[in-house]
């Protein structure tokens, strides 16, 4: 049996988008959601105690960097990442496959795995499919990430199809490893770059494979926004419907609300935590860059519609001045107002699919934050 | 009428150790106590609300990093520092004397007052007795400091000496300036370096001003620990017992013990939360050093007999993590931790005074901590 059991409550009459039930062995998720990053067993600068206040239904964690530091043994030695890091809630592991291909240098890319160095201390290393499982068994999450090769874009199309069958290849390897299926659920990722035959030949053969969940890996790779709706587009109908679909690393309030339109479940960014850390606030209406003069004397709110602890308590004119002072408690108090706002935001989603007017409701949410105004499309 | 009321409760029939209440119009305050500190208008990594959850009584706040950022005239627009940084009780905030001479450089000391440079960016300021006064009403704190010369030591006889009459005409011009006493308590500094002429001297003149309360300056400035509490047994005897007295900018664990049997009421220092930051932590059996190799698979919380948020949370493996991987949650677990350490000590204290067992108390609180190990007292 699966660890993970997932229904589809019902589907926007208006857009199509999926309102879901995910049961794992920590906790029931409802879908479509956002998973907060914490890459290190924490999201940087809050407690669990904050992200359980906030409604945080399930947080992502990165194998790259835990099989690093501490290493997977000791977390295992913990009794796992749930109680290493005092988070009772689901979890879910990426594979490594991201990290290996983003951080590292100097890899070299064969069909048994990825040689590469640290990518700080230079320490020679090797990364392959079984081991990626391996390290999150000991890690114990609720949701693993098969080993996938992650493709920057724009990519050429041969080398891009023998990357294709290369995670096909990984993707089976682990399922062959993967012992723990009725605590641990093993998702398969779909690749491809940005090539529609490529993209639809990746999902059919990842789906034969037979995974409880399915990804759509590889976007948001430098490739325009236009592109990966279309990639979108073009990998869900080869999805099963009774399965969740994972968007990896898209975490933009109108990614997320065009993703679910398209029938995506599942999202995870550092976006919101990392813009926090440097002083930019998603709001209503569009992004606040906290540091600027004109919030000096400004005595109101982040965002006036917002009911979170920091927009509750805060004036922008004391967030200016952490963050003028270079105070961790502004860090804190954004980092906690962004996760807030995407999570509030898939709260109105999935009211708004339960309502059947998922487009209305994203035409109002973008005409608010100044989406129609093209001067303002970097603002997401 | 005076903005605070100070009643002595009980004196420790063992140490002379006074119990008492402080009544100040953001609310009591139970004696001898520690404040932590919010130099820039937060307490480090810290929230209001868990100051109030670990029982702090009272926080202190810079002048001087306040006066230049965010500005004291925006604060008060605020309306004032309560308001602006969330926190309901009371607060006592310095003259700004102490960062004047520690932190600024090139300043030229007048009786008029001190020209120097900001710390950050090189520009011309000049920080005057009446200068100091307005800031801090400014800023709205229950209790104010003079403005004060704070001289490094050792130093020159006749410069103390000289100083030492120049801090007096200071605080003389400070209170005929601040008008809002019933609000704002305002206290004298004692100063006089690490000669007990001078202190006494210094005591004696101050006192004549008549203040709400008395601080020992000039301490913990490169001194012995020997010496400083010689000076203040020099200087108690001259200080009313019916005031509150403070020793400024000291938070070690043995010198607050110490003050506290010589008479000493309140305390304030930045040691808890720096090195907190720096990933030590102290605890009842001396200071741990997070970061340190035999932490690395050590489940057990970082104080046995603490019972924080951190202790009852979190083990030594994964703070050690957290500062192997510079994330900002240890920081954050480290200076709640310290900063509840230092608290509870205090009510330790107090509830020894109340027995009249504070010699007791120590001798017990320092073999446990390793102080009578000669080899361990930069543990402190």
């Amino acid at each position: 049996m699966s660890a993970i059991r997932f229904e589809v409550l019902h589907v926007c009459k208006q857009s199509g988008a999926r309102l879901g039930k995910l049961y794992t062995p920590h906790g029931v998720i409802e879908t479509p959601i956002f998973m907060p990053v914490g890459t290190q067993a924490t999201v940087k600068t809050l407690s669990p105690e904050e992200l359980k206040e906030m409604n945080t239904q399930i947080i992502l964690s990165n194998t790259y960097h835990l099989w690093l530091q501490p290493g997977d043994d000791i977390i295992k030695e913990a009794g796992g990442l749930h109680q290493f890091m005092r988070w009772d809630g689901p979890i879910l592991t990426d594979s490594g496959g991201f990290q290996v291909f983003s951080l590292s240098k100097l890899r070299r890319i064969t069909d048994e795995g990825v040689e590469f160095r640290h990518h700080k201390s230079g320490a020679k290393l090797f990364m392959t499919p079984e081991k990626a499982i391996s390290i999150q068994n000991n890690l114990g999450s609720d949701i693993m990430m098969s080993f996938d090769e992650c493709v920057e874009l724009p990519a050429d199309y041969n080398y891009v199809k023998e990357s294709v069958e290369r995670t096909l290849k990984w993707a089976e390897r682990g399922l062959k490893v993967h012992k723990n299926t009725e605590k641990q659920a093993l998702f398969g990722i779909v690749q491809g770059g940005d090539f529609e035959d490529l993209r639809e030949y990746s999902a059919k053969k990842t789906v034969e494979l037979d995974f409880p969940g399915y990804a759509i890996g590889g976007l948001s790779v430098g490739e325009s926004k236009e592109t990966m709706y279309r990639i979108i587009e073009t990998t869900i109908p080869h999805l099963p419907t009774n399965k969740p679909r994972y968007l990896m690393g898209v975490g933009s309030a109108d990614a997320l609300i065009e993703g679910c339109i398209r029938g995506i479940d599942m999202f995870d960014c550092v976006l919101p935590t990392r813009i926090a850390r440097h002083g930019t606030a998603m709001t209503s209406f569009g992004r606040v860059v906290i540091k600027n003069q004109q919030y000096e004397r400004d005595f109101t709110p982040l965002d006036p519609e917002c009911d979170c602890y920091t927009c509750r308590n805060y004036t922008k004119s004391y967030l200016r001045h952490l963050f003028k002072a270079e105070e961790m408690f502004g860090q804190r108090l954004l980092s906690y107002h962004n996760v807030y706002f995407l999570l509030k935001l898939m709260e109105q989603v999935r009211q708004a699919i339960k309502e059947d007017r998922l487009l209305s409701f994203r035409d109002e949410f973008f005409a608010k934050y100044g989406y129609d105004d093209p001067n303002n499309k970097r603002q997401f």
